[in-house]
C-alpha cells in the first residue's frame, strides 16, 4: 500500500513510519518540521538525541533497504504543493498526524492559541479538500484525542467509540437518533480536534471520503521495535511543561530524583496507551478502512486507564522519589471517573502493552540513560488556562 | 453603547449599522471590504447601485448628525491591528457579521471552499482569542444561520433554540443531557458555522465570553426604514446564482420577465426573515446578552418558513411569470418539512414583516426600478456541490 504519513517527523509519526515500511508499505514522509521548530522556540529538546530527518531516513535505509520519501511541506500554507503531491505519488491511504498536539502549549499565549486553530483547521481542511479535489478514492486515518469527549459526561456510560445513539423528544414521541459523540474539549488544542470531526463528517457526506478518526488517550513510552534498531532512530521524548506526556514526565522526574509533579489532587483519571500500540493501531485501522459512503469510523485508541495520583504513587513506590502538588494551571474537574469502551481494536487483534510491564525498562533504558539531557527549569508547566492562574516556581535548582 | 459591527458594509451588516447609530449606539464598521471585492471576481453588481462605504458614512453624516466610524481590517489575517483596535475603543459589544456567507459561493471551487474555512474559522477564533487576551468585558453577538440544524433530523419536533435536551444510556439508566443541536451543514459555509459554535462553546466555557449566537432563516427584503433615506444608502440586492437568496431571485426575475429558477422539485421547506427584522433582531440581542458564565445564547432569528415551490407560485400568480424547474445544483433532501421555535425573539417583542405583506413593495421599488443594471448570465446557479453535477443553461439570452 502507498502511504503518506502526514506529521511523520514526529512523536507519533516517527514510528509509525518506521512500522509500515518495516511491514512492507511504501511510505513517504509529508512534515513541515514544525515540532522541531517549537523545541528552539521553548528552548527545550528532547530527552533523546533524536537526529535530523534525513539522516534517520538515511539509516532506515542502511539498515532495511527500504525507501522512505520525505516531502518537506506545510499543509496549512502549501495546499497546491500538497494537491500536486497527491496526484503524482497517488496514494491509497494517507495517516494525519500533522497537527499540533500538546493541550498547554495549545494556551501557552495567543500567538499559540492561534496557531493551533489556524495550523490544524486548516491543515485538516486541506488535506479533505485535496482528496476531494483530486476525486481519489484515498482512505484517511487521523489521530484525534480522548479529549474531544470530556470526562464525565454520560455519567457511568462507558464513553462509547465516536457515536452514541440518544433519544430525542417529539410530538410523536420519543425517537432515537445516532449522535456523534457531544464535544466538551478541555483546551484549544481539543477544541480543534473537536472541528475536525464536523469537517470529517461534511467531507465523508458530500464527498464520500473514507475516514477513520482515532480517539487516543495519552502516549507513553519511548521506543518501538523498528526505533531500537540504531541510537539514530530513536524517537522522541519530551519532558517539558508543555510537550511532555504526564506518565514519561514522571518516569523522568524519578530518573533525575526531581519530585513527581502532579496538578491538583491528581484525582483526574485518563486514558493510556504505549507508542508500541499506536502504532500498530494505525496498522489496523489502515487494514479495516470505512466503504466508501460510509460515515466515519471512529476508535478508542487507549488500552488502559489510571488516575494520575495512582500513577505517581506507583512510579515513587517503584524509585523512592516524592510527589509534589502543585497548583493547576488547567480548569478541569479536580477529580473524574473514566470509563473507555475500546472493543473494536481488541476484536481485531490489539494485544496491548500493559503499563505495570513497561515502566521499568522506560525509566532504565531511556530515562536514566539520557539524564544528563534533562533541563530541569523546563520541567513546571507554566501554561495556565486563563490569565494570572497560579503556577509552580521550580522545584529543583538546574 | 459602543459596538463594534464586523462585517458592518454587508447585506446585513450595513442596515444593521445605521439602524443601531439611528437609536443611539455609538457604531464603528470593521470590514475588509471583502463582499465588493467577490463581486469583482464573479463579475457581477448589486441590483442596488450601492455607493462606497466612504460615501455612505458621508452621506449618513450630513443626514443624521451621527458620525459612523470605519475600520477597514481582516479579521484572519490582521489579529494585532484587531486587538489594538479593541483595546483602543473598549466597545461595549460586538455585532460578528465578518464571514463569507453564500452556501453556493463556499462550494464553488476549491478556492472558495478553502477561502471560506480560512476566513471564517480564523476570523471568527480571533475574534474571540481577542476579547480573551484584552480581558475586556465585550459582550458579541454572531450571525449564525438555521443550516446548522440541518432539515429534518428530528423528526416531527420543532427546531429547538440552541440546546436539545436528550435521554443518554448508562448502566444505572437514562439521563438527562443537554446538548448543543447536532449539527448537520450542507455547504462548506454552513460548516463553518457549526465550526463556530464549538470555538463559542469553549471560550464561553474557558474565558467566560458573553456570546449570542443568531440562527438566522434566509433574508430577504432590500431596505429598512434607515436605508430609504437617500438612495446612496441603499443597501445591497444579490440576485445571482452564488450570493442571491431564493426570494429576492424570484422578486427580480419577476421584474425582468425571467422563468422562476427552482432547484429540483422545490419541495425544500426554509425559513424566512426579512432585513427588517434582522436589524431589529439584533437590536433585541444586544439588549438581553447572557450573563458572565452562561452558555452561549441562541436564538432562531426567522418569522415565516414556507417551501420553495409554493414561493414560487406565489410570485407566479402575483406577476405571470412562469417557473422553471432546474437540476438541483445542491445536495440537499428533495423535500423537508421545517417547524421552526421562535418564541424567544416574539416575546421580546419583535413584531414581523410577514411575506405576504412585503412582496409587491420589493418588486415595485427594487427589482422594477433596477431592473435594467441585471446581467442575465449571472442567474443560473452553477456552483455544484460535487464535480460533474448537472446544471442549467442561461433561460434568456442577454
Amino acid at each position: 500500500m502507498k502511504v503518506l504519513v502526514l506529521g511523520g517527523d514526529g512523536f507519533c509519526g516517527w514510528p509509525t513510519s518506521l512500522h509500515l515500511s518495516d511491514i512492507g508499505h511504501d511510505v513517504t514522509i509529508v512534515d513541515n518540521l514544525s515540532r522541531r521548530a517549537i523545541d528552539i522556540e521553548l528552548e527545550v529538546e528532547s530527552l533523546t538525541p533524536i537526529r535530523p530527518i534525513g539522516e534517520r531516513l538515511a539509516v532506515w535505509r542502511e539498515l532495511t533497504g527500504k525507501e522512505i520519501g520525505f516531502v518537506r511541506l506545510d499543509l496549512a500554507e502549501e495546499y497546491d504543493r500538497f494537491e500536486a503531491l497527491l496526484r503524482d505519488l497517488q496514494p491509497d491511504a494517507i495517516v494525519h498526524f500533522g497537527e499540533q498536539r500538546a493541550a498547554p502549549y495549545s494556551m501557552r499565549n495567543i500567538a499559540a492559541k492561534r496557531y493551533t486553530v489556524d495550523n490544524n483547521v486548516r491543515g485538516t481542511h486541506n488535506v479533505l479538500a485535496a482528496i476531494a479535489e483530486t476525486g481519489q478514492d484515498i482512505a484517511l486515518v487521523h489521530l484525534g484525542t480522548m479529549g474531544v469527549y470530556g470526562y464525565g459526561w454520560s455519567g457511568s456510560a462507558p464513553i462509547p467509540e465516536g457515536y452514541l445513539t440518544v433519544k430525542v423528544p417529539t410530538p410523536d414521541g420519543e425517537i432515537d437518533r445516532e449522535i456523534l459523540h457531544p464535544a466538551n474539549p478541555g483546551s484549544v488544542y481539543h477544541l480543534t480536534k473537536t472541528l475536525d470531526q464536523l469537517l470529517f463528517a461534511f467531507y465523508t457526506s458530500n464527498d464520500q471520503i473514507r475516514i477513520t478518526d482515532l480517539h487516543q488517550g495519552i502516549v507513553w513510552g519511548t521506543q518501538t521495535p523498528q526505533t531500537v534498531r540504531d541510537e539514530r532512530l530513536i524517537n522522541r521524548f519530551d519532558y517539558d511543561g508543555d510537550y511532555g506526556t504526564v506518565l514519561n514526565r514522571f518516569l523522568m522526574q524519578a530518573a533525575i530524583g526531581h519530585p513527581l509533579t502532579v496538578h491538583g489532587t491528581g484525582g483526574q483519571t485518563r486514558a493510556f496507551i504505549h507508542i508500541r500500540d499506536t502504532v500498530r493501531c494505525i496498522q489496523i485501522a489502515l487494514e479495516n478502512p470505512p466503504t466508501r459512503g460510509e460515515k466515519p469510523k471512529v476508535f478508542n485508541q487507549v488500552t488502559e486507564t489510571y488516575r494520575v495520583r495512582d500513577l505517581a504513587a506507583l512510579i515513587s513506590s517503584m524509585t523512592g522519589v516524592s510527589v509534589a502538588n502543585l497548583p493547576n494551571p488547567r480548569r478541569e474537574a479536580v477529580e473524574n471517573e473514566l470509563n473507555v469502551s475500546r472493543e473494536q481494536f481488541l476484536a481485531l487483534g490489539l494485544n496491548p502493552t500493559i503499563l505495570s510491564e513497561g515502566l521499568l525498562e522506560e525509566i532504565r533504558n531511556i530515562a536514566e540513560k539520557y539524564r544528563d539531557r534533562a533541563d530541569t527549569t523546563k520541567i513546571i508547566a507554566r501554561s495556565t488556562w486563563r490569565k494570572g492562574m497560579e503556577t509552580s516556581p521550580d522545584l529543583v535548582q538546574s
